[in-house]
């Protein structure tokens, strides 16, 4: 069930790195190249990290056909259907709330403090997307604007704080998953935006 | 004999690098830099993501000295001699293909799938050039445009193939350098590229 | 007192990150991350490709309360008071001086070659800024001009001379120290620059 949920996340963040591609004008092998990163790329930081070997995507390779899959639907999708803009936002906050509480709960069972389960959860669903914006040579979009890594640092929070409330670890999962989900398309809605610091 | 191969392969990918250091007018230190982690990127991510240690360069510092002499002498060359373009693209496919199957076979004897053995030899064979493109500010090169990632996972299928059907180790090694070799300097006489994804 | 130290230099580095943070307008959270990549990106590559785990972050998390807390005291800061450039130049080559020697006892402790001491040593003291300024979508500053590396390199250089002498580690420490800031800081008010390769 995770597992299958894991899977849609990497989906959803292939998807957001083939259309960064096509914005860039890659090539088809650039575009599953980006979709792959996008989608693995904040999994494989963390595990590099927490020296979790083998990375996730070395031993389950269907992460790998899956994301160059998406790579490739997405070049095909695009010659006929309009791009879902609204329908793509939620399905990120979904990718991205799942890979934040993912990752949380692997640094917490790996018995790290608060401090560096929220660094590796917030890690874990945004790393992918900061470097796609690095390969195709902007300033990472979690640094500039919106409400993405914050909804993640709350949600996390909220969920440790729940563990340590003794809630099981399922429903505390769940309602951190939910917390950034909320956040994020409320910030989205309302156009919520943290403080820019603006030096000249 | 194939550490031979893989100093000289060091070499060339070194003096690619310097000529973009020379492009994006770095000092000294950096062409150095750059000439080394052009050399040495695609082989280190390759041992970091396989957990290999200590990483190959660390072991041996031959390497190092290799390239940071190397990024010397592109700027000592150049001052007199004009930049051999015909032999450096030939020079370079030649390291490509030696850094492609190479990773290729370090990932095959450490008991990986056959989608692993690919992205582990085409990452040793192109990170360093992606590095170099980032560390100048440019869009990665492998991502844009010609047939060169793509050539490095073609020869790497023929040499996996090859095994699988029982030939020696060395004929398949030397049968999957041949192809990537051949396939890009045939891509680069025929100009063949990949399509192109452009979302506007 | 090396632990003070070590965190002076982290709030040093964070500073200048938060600083480059705030010329790229990122938001509150944007700066707070910029400011501790800045401070413990080259510590941390330099335990990566050393595998030494865990990451030294991730065993102290007062690296991470420390970076965070200075990124917002820098937001704070520039409100009310100009920035002291000339005492972030001193602040900086400080940080460099110890980040780097004390990169390079680590690599030294651990049984490496003297230019393996110099390239970890060296990335401990720069690898933070290099990656400021990829997020930043900038070429590295340190690769474009500057005595900075370069300081670096000759006050490890030293240190490991000295060590060889039989100095005492302490003092070889300090004198490598002492080097560094001194090249730096002479390079900067005397504006020695290394020559350029410019290619084109």
């Amino acid at each position: 069930m995770l597992y299958l949920f894991d899977l849609l996340g990497c989906a959803i963040f292939a998807f957001s790195g083939a259309l960064a591609a096509g914005r860039a004008k890659l090539d088809w092998l650039g575009v599953m190249i980006i979709a792959t990163i996008t989608a693995i790329g904040g999994g494989t930081v963390r595990d590099l990290l927490m020296n979790r070997h083998p990375i996730f995507w070395m031993q389950d390779p269907c992460y790998l056909y899956l994301t160059c899959l998406t790579g490739l639907a997405t070049i095909a999708y695009v010659q006929y259907l309009p791009i879902p803009y609204h329908v793509l936002l939620v399905a990120d906050a979904l990718g991205l709330a799942l890979f934040a509480i993912y990752g949380a709960q692997l640094a917490a069972a790996a018995g790290h403090r608060g401090i560096i389960v929220i660094v590796m959860g917030t890690m874990t669903g945004t790393a992918g997307g900061v470097i796609r914006d690095i390969l195709s040579n902007q300033i990472p979009l979690i640094l500039r604007k919106d409400i993405y890594a914050s909804a993640a640092i709350v949600g996390i929070g909220i969920y440790l704080l729940l563990k340590k409330l003794k809630w099981r670890e399922s429903w505390a999962f769940v309602a951190g998953f939910i917390a950034v989900v909320s956040l994020r398309l409320l910030a989205l809605t309302l156009n919520w935006q943290l403080p820019v610091f603006n030096l000249r």
